[in-house]
């Protein structure tokens, strides 16, 4: 038996938001219906956020209200708050789940907790610290978000072992972008510590569109076709994923990070051309 | 103590004869004498090939001939040879090691080592027979390369340690190309697996020219980025390499792959904006 992996996919939100060209509310239903298709068990679909701000996502509210919900499948938004330190954030945030009291399971994501890009280093101690306040207000999960790409794989490693020794109970996902490209290793140090929760982007989108070539969340194909090759079960259709894939460049207008779906995946074979059936041939 | 690495770097050979665009030859010894200050055990600098099939690398005798060599740094140039089956190209290599007689260290490269393009999977059996055979002639190591990008970080630590149980005395380097992401997750595997030589290429070169965004070598700056922040000595200058690697899009007339000379180091922190403050003086 192989193990199972669960996949969030954010390239709605998180990838969509950064983007500079509007994609149609249209276009955006539709592949949110075809990501609900191929067996993600979470879906972030875009944000409720000001449409002065991100107007790319200034369609929130009719995209949530005319895509197909899935039996299976979460569907969430962002609804981002007022500026403020930890501790107001962390007072707020405890007010919303001692209002929802249970009736709905409450996954927190924790940004930044590899690392700041301007503060620098994050101790593990801090990540510990916020991570048992958020568990004894009884939410159902956390996820660890390496926001800007900075954590490198011994990091990852030690926290994810911290993190669920400390807390084996909680539901435990992992965020990673690509920034300094090392998002599929930190995925593989991830699951050698025995996390099985990710987020990821169709395309690796969340990059800055100003800065060409430069990765954003890690990318879900190359994600899934790494773990399945590995002989993970990521309960995610590659081919029908990797077909989505290949219509992003038309939909948001320019290359995105992607590599599998560039290459193919590995047991896409290419025809030998001839000469090789006469080396085959040739007595040795 | 941290554990020792070793760099062959690769970009002017395997990445520049994929170019479209030829790089001036004041411009190629430019970047391999300051390659040269670096750090590389090894820099392999050019292909003693066809001007016609690799018009890139014509000026290899020029090249060689110009290039200031520095004690510690060994220069390597690859010479192709006809076309013709494994069996044969054992032979011929088995006279040219006779020849040698132990006067020069051998190092002996196995393409396509963990899958073929054409013919799918390689048996690690095969690559076993293979390197043992090359052993018994008295090489000193052999590089296992993964050509066309088709390893995963499972195959790679079971194929890494099978073959330093066989033959624990070869010199073993691993070659990895970046075509499907895999590429750094590749390198945690083999290093987690022992292997402490690898071949990169400055920028990630080596895709191809007319597939944008396609990568192609592992990228050396993102590579000793990763093994640097997770506490190996890679016994590389990384700040000055990334200064060559900043200077490389100009050179090849396009983008390149590579991660950390973009977004730079994890260590390289912004100034924070002055609302930071304000959230850092309001009390809780």
């Amino acid at each position: 038996m192989s193990t199972r992996l669960f996949f969030n996919e954010v390239a709605t939100r998180d990838g969509f938001q950064n983007e500079g060209q509007f994609v149609p509310t249209d276009d955006k239903v539709a592949l949110v219906d075809a990501l609900s298709l191929c067996g993600f068990v979470k879906i972030e679909v875009t944000s409720f956020t000001s449409p002065k701000h991100i107007p790319m996502l200034r369609d929130a509210e009719e995209v949530m209200g005319r895509i197909q919900r899935v039996a299976g499948v979460e569907y969430t938004v962002l609804v981002p708050n007022l500026r403020m330190p930890r501790s107001r954030s962390f007072a707020a945030l405890s007010e919303v789940i001692r209002h929802v009291n249970g009736r709905v399971p409450i996954n927190v994501s924790l940004s930044c907790a590899f690392g700041c890009p301007m503060e620098g280093d994050v101790p593990l101690a801090e990540l510990l610290h916020w991570s048992q306040r958020f568990a004894d207000l009884g939410v159902r999960g956390l996820t660890i978000c390496d926001t800007t790409g900075m954590a490198h794989p011994g990091q990852v490693r030690a926290c994810v072992e911290a993190l669920q020794a400390r807390l084996p109970k909680l539901q435990w996902t992992l965020h990673f972008h690509n920034t300094r490209g090392m998002g599929l290793a930190n995925v593989l140090a991830a699951v050698q510590g025995g996390i099985t929760r990710f987020d990821s982007a169709l395309g690796g989108l969340g990059g800055c569109p100003y800065a060409p070539g430069a990765s954003g969340n890690i990318c879900t194909e190359d994600t899934l076709h790494m773990l399945q090759a590995m002989g993970y079960d990521t309960g995610v259709d590659l081919p029908r994923v990797l077909a989505l894939a290949r219509q992003l460049p038309t939909l948001v207008g320019h290359p995105v990070p992607g590599q599998v779906a560039q290459a193919g995946r590995i047991q896409d074979l290419h025809p030998a051309p001839a000469f090789i059936h006469d080396l085959m041939e040739t007595p040795a």
